[in-house]
């Protein structure tokens, strides 16, 4: 497969993409600007980094180590492209491997952050059947799971280390119950709504590494107004 | 000790209770306005319910019938006063016991629907050392946990009934990890937050004995305007 490369800018950034693939996304916008990044923190593990837009926009925040990990070989291309131009090769390092096999070589207690746009779909959810190969392992859970991204967490986070990930609603629990049987802490839930008077349809959600328990639940984000627009909300992300 | 009362009017209902031990609140009247009532319930039980608020609101909902179960003497008087007073003997019955002894007793799968305004605090929680008796019994969870709550639903709701709780965010996890290791899912989830840009600070959750996962957070709930006064929201649940 010809692997079509688009560049897309965003506050900035030059970002390498093929729409074929999957294109830069909102998720990614979120969870960049939901995290929290400090100047205590050093080393960032981005797993599943895609075309690496959340390693790209933690480097706007820190001057700390970022590593990107992704499986899919035409995708780290992309990601080593967008960190090459953008100059960032100092500061951020594409990895193409398999997280769950590269975790178990790492040594333990590396990472201050963690964060995961996961595959929000079980593997036996048929909705997206039709997809490309590269959308399959990016939005199923075919090569990577809720548990094993808290396990990887558990292992590679410093105590205390937090992980934010951003997934849909409708996992909530799960991703709960994930965390907790791996001694990860959620403290700090965002829930996003599409409009006003509509369910939330994405959550951003933040656990430290054998953190007490605590948890808060912070304002409700709206991506859209009435009239289709952005909120002022999300607008100041894109400014 | 001598018990005042006092007569709240709430939407055509008269509440009575008594100052020093606690008041008819906004988390009783979200409670009721929140969990799922439809024309198949025949039978609710509220747990602890103090005055009884929530039985009287939902009495104006459902011809269901509603039992309410409440631990401590004076405060069960004041809820049957209440009932009496508001002519609603035939649909509501108060009985003053332990739910937990009661619960016991009591044949499994017989209530389509229960609602519990319970204890916030845990017992190692020292913010309120100084309430009365009363108020520490309601407020921290002496005759009453999450886990107990839960157990309880699980033995009494029928297959597919809903249990519904208001409780306060930072125990969302706890709560939720009660009713999954009880086999109730939660379904519903809505946050109130006191007004824009805060943190939310009371929760509401329904789940379903034995359902199915998928859930449900619904659009967030304002408490106050920037004015301080009620928004619309609430107004709705006052007029």
């Amino acid at each position: 497969m010809k692997v079509v490369h688009q560049i897309v800018n965003y506050e900035g950034l030059k970002i390498v993409q093929d729409p074929k693939m999957f294109n830069f996304s909102l998720d990614s916008v979120l969870l960049a600007n939901f995290v929290t990044i400090n100047k205590k923190i050093n080393n960032i593990l981005d797993i599943g980094c895609g075309n690496a837009p959340i390693p790209l926009i933690l480097a706007t925040k820190t001057k700390a180590k970022i590593v990107g990990v992704e499986i899919q070989k035409d995708v780290a291309v992309l990601a080593k492209q967008s960190v090459e131009i953008n100059n960032l090769t100092d500061q951020i390092t594409i990895i193409n491997d398999d997280i769950n096999v590269l975790g178990k070589k790492w040594q333990t207690d590396q990472f201050d952050v963690i964060t995961c746009n996961p595959p929000f779909f079980k593997v036996n959810e048929t909705s997206h059947l039709n997809d490309s190969e590269y959308k399959t392992i990016a939005r199923h859970e075919v090569m990577l799971n809720l548990d094993q991204i808290f396990k990887l967490a558990r292992k590679l986070l410093k105590n205390g280390g937090v992980i934010a990930i951003v997934h849909r609603p409708d996992r909530l629990i799960d991703i709960i119950s994930a965390m907790r049987s791996n001694n990860i802490e959620p403290k700090r839930i965002r829930f996003s709504y599409p409009k006003k008077g509509k369910d939330a349809n994405m959550v951003l959600v933040e656990g430290s590494k054998n953190g007490k328990a605590g948890l808060k639940i912070l304002p409700p984000l709206y991506a859209h107004l009435d009239s289709g627009e952005y909120t002022k909300d999300l607008q100041k992300y894109f400014s």
